[in-house]
């Protein structure tokens, strides 16, 4: 797949019309979530950053409001039927919480190795919900979640809900970066992190659009999952398989059909970075602003530090001087994506020998 | 030192129009923390409740409200000649961010060993305010901090700003409960955290003001730091030396002139919670509402956790059921008051054999 910049933004698919109205249906059962100062972080960064702190949404990440947004606008026949998703992350609860506020039956299919914390969530959701919603679970080297899920819904003739590739998702999730607009206004740089694009496709159309295409908005990645990056660069879709990160809300493989046009055309630049910078993050995180966040959820955070501090390179490598100029003193807005992360699993990564 | 609850509430140290003035000198420095609801820890308790967020206050705990205040209040000689506190903790950064603010010299008495996280924290208050700000250490075996204070408040003509003993300090810590009472309304019940009893004792006032009475206010101390509680039960000043406890804010010796009166006066019941407990209380908060908390800052909470499953059996040890009741479906308030604790120390308190 190739694509090129389209001629005006009319030609992607999702406009920030769609997301203004996705704010008028999400707006009903999501959080306002809190955009956060923090007096010692701007010193730290020699900028001005508001952090949309969407650890604080329901179910704990941006998630919910792409799956009550795309549920909202299903037929009544398709309500009706009820609604599947494969996801063992915040996805599965984003769609379990939107089938219970809005009476649809959800099937969320989970691997039989996925978290016992995630497992329990979403069936307290849908146990509170429509009767018959349940989770299914496979085994890994059996069968894939794709295939398994598109026979589900087949047979019994679900909807399926994607966790980032549809435009109705997309506009939910953009409906966070609106919010943050209104509360900082002008924005000169806007940092998301990217595992499918959702988050960031909604986020960059409503940051092109409010600021008439003068923010720089900016697509994070793990190191080890550069997919995006490398699809952004090419104009190919790149992918990559099972990467090894500490990110696992970024663990995608790929971009998709409607995610990767627009991160193509609006985003300004797609970077990387590791593990390490990730924790770094996450400790200014929870030492400064005192929230709770998990390794995805600072995956925009790390990449602004790194870029305040000159190291990172850009596509040709040596681009550090310009990319530190472009944060040095400006209006920053940064999105912590989610929350959910279990003191556990924190002990883990700050315990010995991390 | 023996107290009889006195016979009207003017007979006390500090009244709440002592706190609504401060209100309007706090206001002007300190954050207005949010108020956080949870759907999911409602259900938890079968309750409504209301989660003061000092976490988020400036210097990362309530203490800065009281020392600000306290500092406000100083006459122009006081303020000219400096001001001298001895604190390992959260009062140390209060004391300086406020000196900062003020334009007052600093000086803070803090032992070799105290952690150097709040060290820095402090000297970087200082250094960014009234030249000749410092913190002097001392050996613990050697000299005792308030030896060491008298001496140099004496010496230099500092004005020593205590940690909780004083009405100005008391007062300031009360404008929390303040902010919770407008944003939740009526409470029927307020859990607060007991150290050296300043913002149980500017908490209870308010609660008691504003309720007539109404409302049941519980203070909450470390099992192994117990003596607000048998003060209270006794009316006779109690005092425990190094207590044991991972509430590293709750280690006070004991209740001081002022806060003893108020608490045992306003204060419907004291109670304890051990370690174990107060873990279990930070894990709720960290996953439910996503704030990071230190031990200390979630006593109220494991408080009312204790009372709500019936385990808090009251002076006579067999009144769980009453204390159940207490709390059962009720609108209860409580104060989260710090959030300064690393993620090296939270590793500590949830990593493998905690």
């Amino acid at each position: 797949m190739t694509t090129t910049p389209p001629a005006t933004d009319t030609d992607l698919p999702v406009s920030v019309a769609d997301v203004r109205a996705a704010s008028k249906i999400v707006s009903r059962a999501a959080h306002r979530t809190p955009s956060l100062r923090s007096a010692s972080f701007d010193e730290l960064l020699g900028g001005s950053v508001w952090f949309k702190c969407e650890n604080l949404q329901r179910v704990g990440a941006f998630k919910f409001r792409g799956a009550y947004h795309a549920m909202s606008r299903l037929s009544d026949e398709q309500r009706e039927r009820g609604v599947l998703a494969f996801s063992s992350g915040n996805h599965a609860q984003g769609v379990a919480l939107a089938g219970k506020l809005l009476g649809v039956r959800t099937t969320i299919v989970m691997p039989t190795d996925a978290p016992q914390s995630k497992l329990a969530a979403t069936r307290h959701y849908q146990a509170a919900g429509v009767r018959g919603s349940e989770v299914i679970q496979y085994e890994r080297s059996e069968i894939t979640r794709e295939e398994l899920g598109a026979q589900l819904a087949e047979e019994r003739g679900l909807t399926i809900i994607p966790p980032y590739d549809h435009p109705d998702v997309i506009a939910g999730q953009g409906t966070c970066a609106l919010e943050l607009f209104e509360d900082a206004g002008v924005l000169d740089c806007l940092f998301v992190c990217c595992g499918g694009g959702g988050l960031l496709s909604g986020c960059a159309t409503v940051a092109h659009a409010v600021t008439s295409g003068k923010c720089t908005i900016v697509g994070v990645e793990p190191d080890a999952a550069d997919d995006a990056m490398r699809s952004f660069r090419t104009g190919e879709l790149h992918s990559v398989r099972d990467p090894e990160t500490i990110a696992d809300g970024a663990r995608t493989p790929s971009l998709g059909v409607n995610t990767f046009p627009i991160v193509r055309a609006l985003a300004t630049e797609m970077m990387t970075v590791t593990d390490a910078e990730l924790i770094e993050a996450m400790e200014l995180v929870m030492t400064r602003l005192k929230q709770v966040v998990e390794p995805s959820g600072v995956l925009g955070l790390a990449g602004l530090i790194k870029m305040s501090r000159g190291k990172w390179g850009g596509a040709r490598g040596d681009e550090g001087e310009k990319w530190r100029e472009a944060v040095r003193a400006k209006r920053i807005g940064v999105i912590i994506s989610g929350g959910n992360v279990s003191p556990d699993r924190l002990a883990t990564l700050f315990g010995a020998g991390s």
